[in-house]
């Protein structure tokens, strides 16, 4: 049993946190979205101690967020999946306010039209409202070609 | 000059999180839309040390989230009100995942409408497209009169 960091709290946010507000959370998400699923490229994308990641990622799998398979392998859960319109809006927010020179690192774009989709979840292109399941993430030009994310 | 706590990261999500994925930062932010704005107000809502949340109202003023006004409130500027997507989406997750047997603390409606609008942005009566503007934050079912949030 975890405990309760937000014991006073009726409120599904302060739950969600529980779950994956820690620090690096999210970003493990983030990562196991892009395609890491082993513990050693996890490390390696994250930089961080091997002792942080091995408890990040062990509270995850006790969520139910991800998957420890039998070969080792760490892989989204149908829930670790639906935080992806989250992860979303927390990348269009960073994306607008703290932008780079040369662009976003990563674009949502509306799959099959091509059009870029920001948080309100209109494409850019034929004006449709666009389901999260429409979306397709890609490279940006902001991206380099080091960075994980 | 604030410590870059994922340096090694080309991505916003990343970037995100250091401006709000600090442990009860978003959960300020959160009472912040509810209308909590001063000090001993976040400290009852939350029940956290007085240090740690001077710390924490410190660094949202300095990422730009709160502006604190010469009458001590802490408000949300235009770029932390901007938090309401990817705050929605952390509530709406956990709605579906860690449901209460009485129903979610709070609802989304589509304004003027009534209906009931989810993570995907429609809304259940009317079937329309809704935008973040059009939502309106309602006490739900399963909040309890002492709870904040």
């Amino acid at each position: 049993m975890l405990d309760r960091t937000y014991p006073a709290q009726v409120c599904s946010i302060a739950r969600t946190l529980e779950a994956v507000g820690e620090r690096w959370t999210l970003l493990i998400v983030r990562d196991a979205f892009l395609g890491v699923s082993r513990f050693s490229d996890f490390q390696r994308s994250l930089g961080i101690a091997r002792n942080v990641l091995a408890q990040r990622l062990g509270h995850l799998v006790d969520e139910g967020v991800l998957e420890h398979r039998d070969d080792g392998a760490y892989v989204l859960t149908r829930k670790g999946r639906e935080l992806a319109p989250a992860l979303h809006q927390l990348m269009k927010w960073g994306d607008h306010h703290y932008p780079r020179p040369e662009g976003p690192p990563r674009l949502t774009l509306h799959r099959g039209c091509g059009g870029r989709v920001e948080g309100e979840m209109v494409c850019a292109r034929c004006g449709e409202h666009v389901a999260q399941r429409e979306l397709e993430l890609v490279p940006g030009p902001g991206r380099t070609s080091t960075a994980a994310g």
